[in-house]
């Protein structure tokens, strides 16, 4: 029977075929909670007394702290409960200033084709790896934690194929932001997209975690590729081949549909305030001025985003008036780029680089913009507030086209300024 | 005619000879605001519509935002005030995240031997050039930008002999907290404090600039010392060798009180909660768990404070249970460190590099410690509530020392750890 990745990696977990709108229990790989959601999951098993099964595996369940090191005490405090719960219960722990949950779980934990639950909805990215990996709330990681285990109903597909070579200057980043203006926020509501073609597979594992991360965004319930060569070298990198599985689609599954991209044909896009599916081409902006630029986040804060930054801005300038951050996503980004030299170039072109974190994609620190002032990001999302700023207005890009705006000070199509 | 340090310096800008007791109105040579008292100048000029005369040469103020990136809207908000006045008057700006007000004065705009105020205690740092340098609020900042003058009274002196060769894993800081143990916090109030000594002379520009940095942390108006080859290596690193001028001082001036200490006897020193003069031996504090360390500031984010960390935790590992902290206090720090492998070791070594600014010590942002737990700084005070939370321990120390106990998770005398 032809099955779509996503049945196929959930009639694995089950031991038997499973089809599209059937709900199962499925046995989770791998569980994480970051200081968003760490600190009310440890709360909820406290208050219910809990003890019994605490935590299914702690070798299967990391907290990780994202918003570090502390801008307030209060955060702190949370930190510090979520520090106690995790050392107590022998759970892998991880200090803010080393990186988001995301990456943590990608480097260091997750195998191919699991099944993955994380309280963050960005936990599409790890899709990329063949997984059924979706994001959860508190409560249902109370579950997840203690049990190892957490309801699915196996999501319909639409199948993205995306064929042909990426033109210069444009990278997965505008994939994405094109389905967005595809399928909008409200069509894939708790589907599976199953990014599959040539394109898909000629990308590094960087731009196809850029893809699947957000998958979210353009309301699926998960994002789901194919895995080959590039996952296993990637996987090699952090010293978990034996992590690697051939997981392979079949080509007559049941896609509820099926959305053809041709690569060749696009150019950088940015998402406009206030909605992702907001799209339009970067050049199309070309008179906007932008006061900050942030480069990082679970969606493009990876080696290959800070070297695609690093090659536009080398030997140049940030603007006048404009203000450039760089968080490397994960301590093994940030001390990547250290040795190459790309953290210098970037430091010499003018930008502000932090210890590895979420930085300020959810307006809780390290780069709130001022009243009305205007922000490329390459993080996922450009919601009024999200940056912690209402009158803020945020246009969401690749680093090239984010790096390229960062030396004109105006939203930049990076082919402009690409030698 | 004999004189003090602080005597020479103020009656050369007054054009006759000055004595201790006198007031007088002096010339400013450079004066700067940071993110706390630059808007509140902003605001007084704009209330009182002083348009006339705003500033009295651009060239010579600097606005430099200190706690960057922002970690609120409402500091966005106060940096963009900043910025606008700075911009519309034509005044040297610089943005949060390429580190603190001093640092930008001292690297690219003190001349030795000038007079300088900034909107900031720890001023008290230029003196290391030979200049006459201290801080003063936002009201009497209207008077400095405005005019370029400042009325002062001339202050009696205090001379600090410091003798003998420095032991293995004692520095600068240690000397000072060493005298902040004489003198505790109330004995210098408005005095000069001139250091002499052949100790003086062989420390390095770093180690110097920890020492005037910490006069206002013994209660003096400012700190004051000799030029030398140092100082003119020290501006010729910035490309400002024509900005040396020598300044030496007298043998008989009528100084108000003489402090001979003798290196040769010093032990590397913490100050304990709650007051910088609450001074011990590290090696007496042992048993002390520590949860966070932080190595920075005004005071010790030098490069020579990153080389001693990074020579201490070189191929090592911070202790389980603790986090290492490390913010250059410039972007020339930054880049130095990052050029010369140091913030790799540190990186390696699992600390978290942030981006140039005053962290935690001032307790805005980047690092606040949870209730009840216990911090070592290399920041110049450690007073209840100092860092961000009231409930939190500061012990102040070397960068050695702070290094030699993030490898720890104890407060540990570096001698113990060093090769």
């Amino acid at each position: 029977m032809e099955q779509t990745l996503v049945e196929k990696i959930i009639s694995k977990n089950m031991g038997y075929d499973v089809k599209a709108g059937e709900t199962v229990v499925v046995n989770v790989a791998f569980a994480a909670l970051h200081d968003g959601s760490g600190p009310l999951l440890v709360r909820l098993m406290q208050e219910r007394h809990y003890d019994k099964d605490p935590v299914f595996d702690p070798s299967k369940v990391l907290f990780a702290n994202e918003f570090g090191p502390e801008s307030t005490k209060e955060v702190a405090n949370e930190h510090a409960l979520c520090r106690r719960y995790a050392l107590e219960h022998g759970c892998h722990w991880e200090e803010g200033g080393t990186g988001h949950v995301h990456a943590h779980v990608y480097e260091n934990f997750l195998k191919c084709g699991t099944v993955c639950i994380v309280g963050d909805s960005h936990t599409t990215v790890h899709g990329a790896y063949g997984c059924f990996a979706t994001g959860c709330g508190s409560t249902d990681m109370v579950a997840v934690t203690r049990f190892g285990k957490t309801w699915i109903k196996v999501p319909e597909t639409f199948r993205i194929n995306v064929t042909g070579q990426l033109p210069k200057g444009v990278y997965a980043k505008d994939i994405m932001l094109n389905l967005a203006g595809i399928i909008k926020s409200d069509q894939a509501i708790y589907k599976s997209l199953e990014f599959r073609g040539d394109t898909i597979s000629s990308l590094s594992m960087e731009g196809r975690l850029t893809i699947t991360s957000m998958g979210v965004d353009v309301g699926a319930k998960n994002a789901i590729m194919e895995t080959d060569e590039h996952t296993r070298e990637y996987l090699k990198k952090f010293g978990r081949e034996e992590d690697y599985v051939e997981i392979k689609g079949d080509e007559d599954a049941n896609y509820e549909r099926v959305i053809d991209i041709d690569a060749t044909k696009l150019q950088p896009m940015v998402s406009k305030p206030h909605y992702v599916e907001n799209v339009d081409l970067a050049k199309n902006c070309r008179d906007q001025h932008v006061d900050m630029i942030y480069i990082g986040s679970c969606t493009n804060g990876r080696v290959e985003d800070l070297h695609v930054a690093a090659d536009i801005l080398r030997g140049k300038k940030v603007a006048k008036g404009t203000r450039l951050l760089v968080i490397p996503n994960s301590s093994y980004v940030f001390k990547e780029c250290l040795r190459d030299g790309t953290l210098l170039t970037l430091a010499e072109a003018g930008a502000m680089i932090e210890a590895p974190n979420c930085g300020p994609c959810m307006g809780v620190h390290q780069g709130i913009p001022a009243d009305n002032e205007v922000v490329v990001a390459t993080q996922n999302r450009n919601f009024k507030g999200r940056m912690g700023n209402p009158t803020a207005s945020i246009y969401l890009s690749s680093p090239a086209t984010a790096a390229a705006t960062a030396l004109t000070g105006y939203i930049t199509d990076p082919r402009e300024v690409m030698d």
